[in-house]
């Protein structure tokens, strides 16, 4: 099986790249430039169709949208660290997780810079943009104090909610909203730093 | 096993209610009535702080985020229409499809009437729900060409992709983009308007 990631560094990318990493599997990775607007080139197009990143090549077939991935991973990497539990419900909590992430945070975070998918109007797009702060608080806010059980997001056991929640913490300087004031996140962020698949893969 | 679902007519708790028709299951519902703010209240809030349906409520735990909830039925049902595949790319274009439309779809139609989420100026709010029409536009023209094989999300067989997809198609109309632009959508909507677990909820 030959697997080709298709990502930028600072996106949600580096979520699938430590999944990669952590799985044992070989993969190669290829850069999509957004400088140059590499991601809405016609021969990216062809491979993603939705023109964002990743996109992970299965040999001849491409997979999309993050928490799709991520499962995927985990289901032909069993004996790793992302392997996914035997439980229902177990299945469930990380699929919970993962959705709310793609769902509510990072859209939450997508308002920043990504005004243009949901108005034309330019006063619109700076408040959405001065509003991140605000609803990216709400999200980790929540993370702390509801959802993140610790060391790892599900408790003791190292699942893909891991390097996800990890890629999006990584926002959050950026965002305005200082990491500090999560303790817990915070413990969780260094613990991901210190991880051999976050070592491997430093400056994505 | 008791199994409960928090939900409200027109939201896309239909998605989840559907599937539990289709699990064979025997299962509750419960109205959160949104007309009296009942998604707010104290008691809902115990159930799930999002303060969001669906919930579903299994014996004495809550799992929420409608693409868990279908999985996690989907699991517990492995002998009914909505039962999971077995191949791991099969269970990924699952995930993939139903990733996009709760980052994506459900995204573009909540900028209608839950703007608050994003900004808290009132001309912004109205910027969003103006620009509805073209963001969900051009989620189905691509659910359109590219996403929806037919008859079912997946081709042949049914899933957990095709409730989902359904209770969005539901909001189209009142989004400002006619069904009718959409041939495979259409007949997709119909097909599941004949179903059994779809005639069984009318109202819903």
């Amino acid at each position: 099986m030959q697997l080709t990631l298709h990502t930028m560094p600072g996106t949600i990318g580096l979520a699938s790249h430590i999944a990669l990493q952590e799985s044992g599997l070989p993969f190669d990775v290829v850069h999509i430039d957004f400088a140059v607007g590499a991601q809405l080139s016609d021969d990216y197009r062809q491979i993603n169709p939705k023109q964002r990143v990743p996109s992970l090549v299965i040999n001849d077939t491409v997979l999309t949208e993050t928490p799709a991935i991520l499962n995927y991973l985990a289901q032909i990497a069993p004996e790793s660290p992302i392997a996914i539990p035997e439980e229902p419900l177990d299945i469930a909590r990380i699929n919970e997780f993962n959705s709310y992430l793609c769902s509510t945070v990072h859209v939450a975070h997508a308002h920043k810079m990504r005004g243009h998918r949901w108005t034309d109007s330019e006063a619109a797009k700076q408040s959405l943009t001065d509003y991140v702060p605000v609803s990216m608080t709400e999200c980790f806010d929540l993370i702390e104090s509801n959802l993140l059980k610790g060391p790892w997001v599900h408790g003791e056991r190292f699942s893909i909610s891991d390097p996800y929640l990890f890629a999006i913490t990584r926002w959050l300087e950026g965002d305005g909203v200082s990491l500090s004031r999560y303790k817990t996140v915070e413990r969780h962020h260094d613990a991901m730093m210190n991880r051999n698949s976050v070592k491997a893969i430093q400056g994505e």
